[in-house]
């Protein structure tokens, strides 16, 4: 998935800072302000690790009563996100071009309603265990930045990774709902897609998905 | 695994009347009073479905300060739990032969500090759901008879009852712990494997595995 640096566009993104916040930016224009961004009190969801966009831009075309935000660091798959937000016109969605590290310099305590993790990089070397997006130390910041209550909506192709997510979703002391082993041939209606799982389901590849709550 | 009914099962069985007890068998008798049978204090294990007994044997040679309890319904197979209870002069083991809709009458509240299902009917069709061991309303008849915090260890070699019991566990409110898709090459150190673990691990047959408190 990953597209060679492309320079012309990290300058072209830059034409639209209406739509994503920059490295460059200072974060405390944004954290805490969200609502007052989107111009209403409408719940907020966040994806980390948003690629291209076709997930977020899908979702926010068929839910206009919530806020989306997409998080990616790489700005060479980003700018796609950004012109499908330009193209479809979606006054609902932001974009930042940054790491998940800093979800806590972006967001205040509580201010998010949702965090969608699709299919995030497995990491499958033990070593790596705490690159996982799912890994508890991970947990500790969505917690954090999410309402009580609110929800990881959690998707991926890698098996290892789901049986890894949802113990350390369990231990965590989440609340497991909705979990599947092949989302595609599951009763779960309502699926929006990402470039990723549209490639890979196609090919028969098996997505498994659960939904995890704070209490 | 169900044998063909042998009419001198039946009536053998009934040499045994210190190890087994017969449907015809009056709970009140045991009911509230198993500490008092095994005339220690030590913890109670149950296993639902005991088949021939090789798991709950193993399990109480390798454990002597656990009791354990067998139940089956099938005479013809328990049989041969029995004889390895003698052969093996278990004094930590008795066995039920009955039907585990009838815990509640066997047991008493908070009577028994843990229940292993290993390899239950995974009754594939949705309108037998409500015959699957991890059914909610069996949840119900567990979660009477186990002490506050007792746990339910789960394994089983069909991917849909695994993926059906662990939603059932979770919506139950149960605490998960130790999920894995594939216990022989996984992490977790002492398997007890029943005859039909046994048979098909060898044919390279997966096994799921988890365990489920409440709290």
């Amino acid at each position: 998935m990953r597209l060679r640096k492309k320079k012309w566009i990290t300058e072209a993104i830059k034409e639209y800072t209406d739509i994503v916040v920059l490295p460059d930016d200072d974060l405390n224009g944004y954290k805490g302000k969200w609502q007052q961004i989107f111009e209403n009190n409408k719940p907020i969801y966040v994806e980390v690790g948003t690629g291209k966009g076709l997930f977020i831009t899908d979702s926010a075309q068929q839910t206009p009563d919530i806020n989306y935000i997409g998080i990616e660091k790489e700005d060479t798959v980003l700018y796609y996100a950004v012109q499908k937000v330009v193209n479809q016109k979606l006054a609902n969605v932001r974009l930042i071009n940054g790491d998940v590290q800093l979800l806590e310099e972006i967001f205040a305590v509580g201010e998010i309603a949702r965090i969608y993790i699709n299919f995030c990089d497995p990491w499958p070397k033990v070593r790596h265990a705490k690159r996982r997006l799912t890994h508890k130390n991970f947990l500790v910041k969505y917690q954090q930045i999410l309402k009580p209550g609110g929800q990881i909506h959690f998707k991926t192709d890698n098996e290892a990774l789901f049986e890894f997510s949802l113990n350390e979703f369990a231990e965590f002391g989440l609340r497991l709902k909705n979990i599947t082993f092949d989302l595609h041939h599951s009763q779960y209606v309502g699926n929006i897609m990402t470039e990723y799982e549209r490639k890979f389901s196609e090919q028969g590849m098996r997505i498994y998905r659960c939904e995890a709550s704070f209490n």
